[in-house]
């Protein structure tokens, strides 16, 4: 029995969507067992925009545990696969295949090797929370593979200990992360808010934004925040829990004037603290500051809040508008302060493309007739190249499995990732 | 008796230097009075290098009281400069001058109106501070115009009505502005922690920052901070009282460690309540941020810090050296990263312009010649253009009266300001 013959292969394939937190998470109470210092609370974004598909597969001739990320293949070595796989693998049952002729009993699974390959549909380091849809989808996807009985809650608890906020995007709509209080983390998972259908006007807009530094890594960065900042404790036991409890009602409400102040008030509080740390970490820069300023001068100017932003471990921005008009409105604010430096508006727009001709934006000629907003002072301040890109998506539902076996990511024939 | 043909003219020189607070003052309790929410400590600059020097002068000719800033008339419809002269006048006692055959009686002051010119000998714009040395050099010149006998606290607590940081202003070295506990703001005042003197290896190198945004006036910005952050209240009650002690007892012992971290903790702290409000407040920029990595990196590469760090309200980098061998050494490194514009060094390098020689850098082929500091890992990044200049200075006296009558800003035929 060699790897070029394979005995069966039994396969699955599962997309889970990533998840933007609207209340952050920053800092772990449990480094081992990924145990936060707060709630959090978050939106899942449509996975048609925004999402991993991973294919996870078992056969008695795989040798070893291997993966495969966007098609290169990466060492497993990390904790973090190896708790998910762990974990999910406990929780394994019988499986039996007919129609291939495949009989696995619980037991067997401890022997079993499996190959995992997973494929980001967004790009991996432009620091859009991949890890959360990566790890999720890894939970999900094993835990179908390998029969798992467990519900939702306990699923997200196994994938919070691959990736933290990979917990929440095990649900779609709006999910919060309850911190739980079990030292062993028991109590810690996602639950859902309200499905994806419940506030289905937002849209929401990322700005990619090109960044020349390194950024400090999230695991790192909050482990130094936990450590260094006098103001860390004071957010996450006094600030926190109250807005926790303010941004349940708003979503519940659709009270879109609350949901975007929290949100605003809730991303700056995370920057804040990380600057609070020692040393400083800067996630956001000059550009993640101006479309700060241009929503703050358009919300300021309609008396009322049009768009929210939330920044994560990094310099994009994800813009919330409350409806599809004032999502028009914001990018023709934004191409106006950020046209692309290429030519082409197609590739300066992804996801769901259909926004810019909403916004009446067909060509490069319409962003450049765009009159300046009315409510900007210096409306000669364009910054052309300082945006690589924007995605348009909506809130979206969770993971989910792809019978349809062309989107498996493993070839079943060698059980090696496809096209490698 | 016009104005053309003055009656006599009185008249006081003085000059008082600027300060940046290592500990710093955000927030107040009280508008009117300018009653802070914390005790602050600063540094005063070296006034050869950042200073205010302002004349007053009294006439019975002057119908109004008139002052001119920079060698242009402004209004004195301020409340700030009201405060100060109001709480002068009603301190003013009998002053007599047998030479020009002047006498003025105790309850002549509240009639006699003033002339007051007031220079910087630094950038006003450049957001250093320029009110706290302006303020602070009007209520001492006016106290000597008018006789006051109050001693240098009673002075201090006038200056703070005219602008909080002011009253560290009337003294030299290290500087603690206790914020009082009564209602009426009279145990508000500063105090002299130590003299120049005492810790004199200290050198100080300002990075003027260029940038294209309008700040928000430290005044409206700490009174958003004071109304929309929930961190600054815990900052203040709970942080700072304990960072004040520790840093005195850094000062005292000359203890550059501690002094260098609590500096930049603290810096760093109160731009993180200003990122903590709403809408946040962006005082630093990509080029701050630079600066504050530049300085970390080489601190952590060395074991123990080198430099400390302070931004105030702006993007400008306040960077204090141990001694003048570390100043050259980080004047390589600002050099390096931060080339200048043009090629004319000596424009580049204001204050204490031997540091340059001290460097080793007496020519731009020199700076350009620099090599690469080892700690960084990016060795080719460079920014030229992005630093206006550099300052070098270092602690020094408090104000004092210029009794040179060449000094004098006001033309003592005329009452008017020189030059105008």
């Amino acid at each position: 029995m060699g790897a070029t013959e394979p005995q069966w292969v039994l396969m699955a394939t599962g997309r889970s969507p990533t998840n933007i937190a609207v209340i952050k998470y920053w800092g772990k109470r449990d480094e081992a067992l990924i145990l936060p210092v707060n709630d959090s609370i978050s939106v899942t974004l449509d996975p048609d925009h925004l999402s991993a598909t991973t294919t996870v597969a078992a056969s008695p001739s795989f040798p070893s545990d291997r993966m495969w990320l966007n098609g290169k293949e990466i060492a497993l070595s990390g904790g973090r696969f190896q708790s998910c796989l762990r974990e999910i693998r406990k929780r394994a049952r019988d499986v039996e295949d007919e129609k291939k002729g495949i009989k696995i009993k619980k037991e067997d699974w401890e022997k079993l090797h499996v190959h995992i390959a997973s494929y980001n549909n967004f790009p991996t380091a432009a620091g859009l929370a991949s890890s959360a849809a990566g790890l999720a989808c890894l939970v999900f996807t094993l835990g179908k593979l390998m029969n798992v009985n467990e519900d939702y809650g306990e699923l997200s608890s196994i994938a919070r200990q691959g990736s933290g906020s990979a917990c929440r995007s095990i649900y779609g709509g709006f999910v919060k992360w309850c911190m739980g209080k079990n030292d062993d983390g028991s109590d810690s998972m996602a639950v859902q808010l309200v499905d994806e259908s419940h506030w289905d006007d937002l849209v929401i807009i990322i700005a990619v934004v090109s960044s020349k530094q390194k950024e400090t890594s999230s695991t790192s960065g909050m482990r130094d925040t936990v450590e260094t900042s006098p103001l860390l404790q004071y957010r996450a036991q006094t600030v926190v829990p109250s807005r926790i409890l303010k941004m349940e009602d708003a979503i519940k409400n659709r009270d879109f004037e609350s949901f975007a102040r929290l949100t605003c008030a809730d991303s700056n509080q995370f920057h804040a603290v990380c600057l609070d740390t020692s040393p400083p970490i800067f996630y956001m820069n000059d550009t993640s500051h101006r479309i700060i300023s241009l929503v703050e001068k358009w919300n300021h100017s309609e008396g009322t809040p049009q768009v929210a932003y939330t920044f994560d471990a990094g310099p994009n921005a994800v813009l919330i508008a409350r409806n599809r008009k004032t999502a028009t409105l914001l990018l023709q604010r934004l191409l106006y302060t950020f046209p692309p430096q290429e030519n082409d508006l197609d590739s300066y727009m992804l996801g769901d493309k259909s926004i810019l001709s909403d916004a009446g934006l067909q060509s490069i000629a319409d962003v450049e007739a765009l009159p300046a907003p009315p409510e900007m002072k210096a409306p000669n301040q364009k910054f052309k190249g300082d945006v690589s890109y924007f995605i348009c998506s909506r809130p979206g539902a969770g993971p989910k499995v792809l019978t349809d076996e062309s989107h498996a990511l493993i070839d079943s024939a060698t059980g090696l990732a496809k096209g490698v």
